[in-house]
């Protein structure tokens, strides 16, 4: 840190991405990929805006826009678009945070962190003690709310009517539903967005369309809240998106096919992987995500994620008192699954 | 604007970046984009990151700031890079703008956005009548400061010797030296990096690199200044720089002799181009960049812009009082020139 750091980001506290090790190639189920490669066409349309790089791209993402509005049956003034649905997650605490946010306590970690940055009062939810969010801890509050849906780590999701009663409980407050995981077996509640206007539904290109590397991530809400977003994205980076990523994020619109039959053997090899999971003991919370969340009654969170890590495997490890019995464990391919499987039983086999 | 965004944002003016009609095919001298395609092994480079963009990129950048490090003959540590040079002015006026911001009047539209959004009184300071930057104003300021050198859209340098007279005068602020026009002739502060803590220069791919469209910016400093924008890079947005442009960035660091020879050939076409433009009566500021500013003593800016858009060429006019008669024209190839340069005369002769 140098003295010059202004004082109200001095004690602020950074995110810390889960690790990207160089010492060797590991099973990497620790940042919630995809196994799957990008969609077809993507390498292409890429390919060809590479050799126009010395253009900028386009600020107000017409394109793009036009092609998600499409794709989930509203206007392009109901869309945003930014660099990673960080992006999206920072602006919203930023334009719409003050002075109190509310969310749950154990939740994307980002959210404390976004609340310190621009000044917030945070307030983090408990949990129930099966790790669910009970809708009415979120009733008549007075700020800004942010709820994962599905949540992370615990994959569990609510309903949409829950999230609707919660909308109509805080007309007053910007209610924002992170719908990172919705495409591997939640319910969306993009189609509230109509009816809501303190409605912000933020979705990523990460995840369930194989692009985390290439950073996108889209709002989806009522117009109003969509031209704030603008706002404050042509008062920081109004160029936030590169020519390589719009174009990759268009063709990989063109072959959403795919990218829900991804989900979809995402979704069949979950299934499988939190039998064969419960079967060596573990208990594993009911995911709705590209990920489990499951912890062993003999064997701590920390030892499994380092003797994981030891054979090659690599998982998520949270080490916060309520949740550090846990693993974290996306969702890979079924081989990835079965090697993490067999490491898993010779690790505890070996105790 | 909805009903929820918060107070402070309200009366926010964003920035206005140059116009991307997309009526038809301009010649498009407005957006000091380089005229050159992006280096030879960058399409290769993409097209290899395109078909793993399921995988997250380095959030550390460990390669490309160590290719920059080398370039520029500091450490990984003094190098901070991120999604364009926006990002990073954005990130210094968070991070070490406080109370108060002093700039040139004349200078890119950016700096009093960036000083409203994070709540900074702005100061403004004018230019000399010439539109040079007069040092002996920028002396013992109490706050941070931010000058472009060489400036925008003036395209005028200060001499090295007077941004050092700056940092000493100042050290208890820091000092942002915004060299993103600084390969086309100007003199570059980064080796003073090592021996001021308060100065922070900040380059980027966009201009003399021809990669606008991909979104790469840099910073050099000591690395305590480095350290305080990778906190807040790592609390907005940590995987900020996607892998395509990593690649890039990296593809065209090895090949920065094709870049240079890219930024001789637009000194060469702007000299040949500023010797036009005064025979054609233009007074034209003496450009350090790959724009030139000028006015014509009969014919108004806007009316000139006008008249150049309707035949097909386009430059930036900037509707404000001092500068209202000049055009800021991106130079070109040697044959965009030349359309330039007939347009005009038939618009002067037609009046």
């Amino acid at each position: 840190m140098s003295r010059y750091l202004i004082d109200r980001y001095q004690s602020l506290e950074a995110y810390v991405p889960g690790e990207q090790p160089r010492d060797m190639q590991y099973v990497k189920l620790n940042t919630n990929e995809s196994p799957y490669p990008p969609a077809p066409g993507v390498v292409e349309a890429v390919q060809a805006e590479a050799g126009r790089l010395q253009l900028y791209s386009d600020p107000v993402c017409v394109e793009l826009r036009d092609a998600l509005a499409a794709r989930y049956g509203v206007k392009r003034e109901n869309v945003f678009v930014s660099n990673g649905s960080d992006d999206i997650l920072n602006f919203a605490f930023m334009a719409f945070g003050g002075p109190r946010a509310y969310f749950p306590d154990i939740s994307y970690g980002f959210y404390p962190v976004y609340a310190g940055l621009h000044g917030l009062e945070a307030h983090p939810i408990p949990l129930r003690q099966d790790f669910s969010i009970d809708p009415v801890d979120y009733m008549v509050l007075d700020g800004f709310i942010a709820i994962a849906n599905p949540n992370a780590p615990t994959g569990m999701a609510l309903e949409i009517g829950q999230i609707e009663d919660i909308l109509r409980a805080n007309p007053d407050h910007v209610v924002l539903i992170d719908e990172a995981y919705v495409d591997f077996g939640a319910e969306s509640c993009v189609r509230l967005t109509a009816k809501y206007d303190n409605l912000l539904v933020v979705q990523t290109f990460s995840k369930s369309r194989s692009m985390a590397g290439a950073r996108l991530g889209f709002a989806i809400a009522n117009e109003g809240l969509i031209a704030d977003l603008e706002k404050i994205k042509f008062s920081t980076n109004p160029y936030s998106i590169n020519r390589m990523t719009l174009a990759a994020g268009l063709a990989t619109l063109k072959a959403d096919d795919v990218c829900t039959a991804n989900c979809r053997r995402v979704v069949d090899t979950r299934e499988v992987t939190v039998d064969r999971l419960r079967q060596m003991g573990f208990e594993v919370l009911p995911s709705k995500a590209n990920f489990v969340f499951a912890r062993h009654p003999h064997s701590g969170g920390g030892f499994l994620y380092r003797q994981l890590k030891a054979r090659g495997v690599l998982v998520r490890h949270f080490d916060s008192p309520r949740i550090k019995d846990f693993l974290r464990i996306t969702i890979g391919t079924p081989e990835q699954m079965d090697v993490l499987c067999a490491a898993l039983k010779h690790i505890l086999e070996a105790e």
